[in-house]
């Protein structure tokens, strides 16, 4: 099938851009030896998963244990879900995971704790458990030292968790424009985990596993040496706000991108301006308005759930009605939660149809 | 199932206010003796549509074709489509729509009725058409007056096409806070939709058919009696935004909110704040972020697509790890989308799961 032939709007991936994207990331944990666990709610794709995993990743990252559920399903074998699981229901959904796959799961509460011994014990499986360290993002995970040497202590003594090591994430500075300032404050934020993890061999407990780290810090932590796991997740689409953050003193991007939403004009109301089908359900508007691929001159805005507006301030649309438009997401990963399937093409023809399996799994 | 059990974040329904928006909206349109034919772009879901039209609405909009497929093949006999539908491969799938259900789609463009024409001819059906005209709001139709009139002359000397009506709606002005400014408004662009039918009925076009009208404007149109048929959609959730504007002078709001997200404390990393589960995954943020509803000093804030951060300015965060936080949604067609399914609470037990089966649907 062309390009064109299909309806829209739809979410297309560049698949040679994705391609390279794909091998670059391998590329760049192979030469720093790091292990790379790419972060699937970007994807939520078994499909997806499956190829980082031929290239050369470990296992597969999950934001949340529904999201897990549906990769497992679909023939991941090693998951960490790096958001904390809360109560006995979730807990027994993770221990029947665990009983199919191997997974892991971040942790900051001693009371969680608890209840997870428990529900491993009455699962009859022993889980890997990740302590989360608030590395400086102020979300979840527990202040770097003492305290995480407490929770890494209780996890060594119950007789159903096995401790694994230690997260510290800090998603806030994944988009910081300026590159130095993102280098400056990523290191200071892989040093605060790097001390923990110190403290906490001191008490004599083993910690040879540190995860954390994204797409905008992937050069800096692979350089730093500190993480001994990445979990980049939007290299493999690239968004707006990715493209327009600073690489490296070099400028060079290193990812493309490769993630596209095509739509199609279905009114010309004037002279100076059109109207297309994709609204706020087409493509996310959390981090801003996408943004307009290949008409220089227009300008867009959201005209509602369903439709979009291009403006020409000269007048002159140049569009005709069912010609299509194509967009940049602002922000990936809640463009992807919106749609059932990534079209891909390459060369202008559809070669794959990768299913969002996991699409909306936010339990 | 008691509502404590749920895993969360999960969108509920307050099976009661539900009932009550559904009955008080049947009760709008009968009083003023109007047709309603409300939007299943709101809810998507085949149960739902079900329900209006047990309750006396005349049929279903929909936004797209996609939507209107699924809601056929949930049972849905009638069906307006309002956003036209460009291009042959849409085309040919409305006349298969057309070939299992009464459908009419609405139409702003000569050379899509052309084609549409085309379309029907080789499928053998006979479509309705609508004619969409710019009350205001500058996005699809044609200007109100001669223009409808050329198409609707189209329409009604094209063998394959029947034509229906005028479609009139004015969503730009649905949410205007002030209540007189908003009826100003809405009987403006009511009033530029009855001229425009003036017009085609003194070149000898019956035209008996004038659909429009939102939730924000139900009052006002049902008084108006000016459109034989209201298109409202959020009527039965509601919203913060709708909630917010004044209905009357009467201050009193014709319909309650009944949609809510349940989410749950994931993390208490400081005395004065804590994560819940709820992040831009979980909850529309196009409309601003969502309202807590039971807990009146604390301010809520996204923290990233997973997570959400509750913050209490003067310390004292009073939730338990695992305590359920609620949420109004800022707006509801944007949530909904987000969602597989509604889960109906009634006293606190969960007493129906409708099945959101249109969500995504945007071709």
């Amino acid at each position: 099938m062309n390009l064109d032939e299909l309806d829209t709007p739809v979410l297309l991936v560049d698949g040679d851009a994705f391609d390279r994207n794909m091998k670059h990331m391998a590329t760049l944990a192979s030469q720093a030896q790091v292990a790379w666990r790419p972060h699937a709610k970007a994807h939520k794709s078994p499909a997806i998963a499956e190829m980082q995993i031929a290239a050369g990743a470990c296992g597969i990252c999950c934001a949340k244990l529904g999201e897990a559920e549906v990769l497992a399903a679909g023939g991941s074998r090693d998951i960490l879900i790096t958001t904390p699981v809360i109560g006995t229901s979730k807990l027994m959904r993770l221990m029947q995971l665990a009983n199919q796959t191997t997974v892991s799961v971040v942790a900051d509460n001693e009371s969680n704790l608890e209840e997870m011994a428990t529900c491993a014990h009455n699962a009859g499986v022993r889980p890997d458990v990740v302590i989360e360290v608030d590395v400086g993002q102020q979300r979840c995970g527990v202040p770097p030292g003492h305290e995480a040497l407490v929770l890494a202590r209780q996890v060594m003594e119950s007789e159903w968790l096995n401790f694994k090591g230690l997260q510290g994430y800090q998603g806030s500075i994944q988009m910081m424009p300026d590159f130095d300032s993102r280098r400056t404050a990523n290191l200071d934020a892989l040093g605060k985990l790097i001390e923990t993890a110190v403290i906490i061999r001191n008490d004599g407990i083993q910690v040879d596993y540190l995860t954390g780290g994204g797409t905008g810090t992937s050069v800096i932590d692979a350089a730093a040496h500190g993480l001994t796991e990445l979990q980049p997740g939007g290299y493999l689409f690239m968004d707006s706000r990715y493209r327009d953050i600073e690489w490296a003193h070099s400028k060079r991007i290193p990812f493309e991108q490769s993630l596209i939403v095509m739509t199609s004009v279905i009114s010309k109301p004037a002279d100076n301006r059109c109207i297309i089908d994709m609204g706020l359900k087409a493509v996310s508007s959390d981090g801003g308005p996408p943004v307009l691929q290949n008409l220089p001159h227009a300008s867009f805005k959201f005209a509602g759930e369903e439709h979009g507006e291009l403006a020409w301030e000269n007048g002159g649309c140049p569009l005709a009605l069912g010609e299509k438009v194509f967009f940049i997401p602002s922000h990936c990963d809640t463009t992807v939660n919106l749609y059932d399937r990534f079209i891909v093409v390459r060369d202008r023809i559809v070669t794959d149809v990768w299913d969002i399996a996991a699409r909306g799994r936010v339990q």
